[in-house]
């Protein structure tokens, strides 16, 4: 029951996931942490959810757990997101199902993710991550 | 920056989402699979992404497959989820990170999850599962 209007602005707005989903394979890709985390809320109340089962709450202590996990070029490798499924959720809200896929020489790494993008001030960022 | 009008109303969403979890752990430790899915938005679009590493679309897969992974009580055991954090999105949707904790006989089982709650006709109900 969309409209054509409806199912171009979903179109334009999966694309606009898209692109900010391969800034951070490439800002990951080069040992630029700071850059992948463009892709995130810059807020307090993001939360990531991780592999040692508990929430980091917020950009700051997210970006400190990457950097703690990821010290070297040899940790973060090359990245590639493998999007398996982008669902909106409501008006300016949708979730991504999908892979990380890391090359490393120290070995690879791979999982399934789920995160939620929202709209904030005019551009798409991820305010929830369970990357278990 | 919210109202208390606003806080009430998000007390009263998550205290609504805590009972459909509560629900869903009582069908599910009788072996109530039928029950148990009532949680869930009875849709094709339901997508629940699970350990096997892949997607299953609607409400009729995700029951056959919970139905095929625990075809007998020994298998479902005893459900508790631990509700670790519930945020709003927008409007009328929630994301939910938390644990289940399968107590069985045949051996327990732990994980974590992620799911979005969306108000639809008026009952809060998943529609995005991600248990890896």
């Amino acid at each position: 029951m969309y409209s054509c209007d409806t199912l171009n602005d979903q179109k334009q707005d999966k694309a606009a996931i898209i692109s900010v989903l391969r800034a951070q394979e490439n800002a990951w890709s080069k040992n630029d942490i700071d850059g992948y985390m463009q892709g995130y809320w810059k807020s307090d109340s993001l939360k990531f959810y991780g592999s040692n089962g508990k929430i980091a709450y917020g950009w700051d202590k997210t970006l400190s757990n990457y950097k703690k996990r990821y010290p070297t070029p040899d940790h973060t490798g090359t990245l590639k997101f493998k999007v398996n499924d982008i669902t909106k959720i409501e008006n300016e809200s949708y979730y991504v199902m999908g892979e990380y896929h890391l090359t490393r020489t120290i070995g690879n790494a791979n999982g399934i993710f789920m995160i939620i993008f929202r709209k904030i001030n005019g551009e798409w960022k991820v305010v929830a991550d369970t990357t278990p």
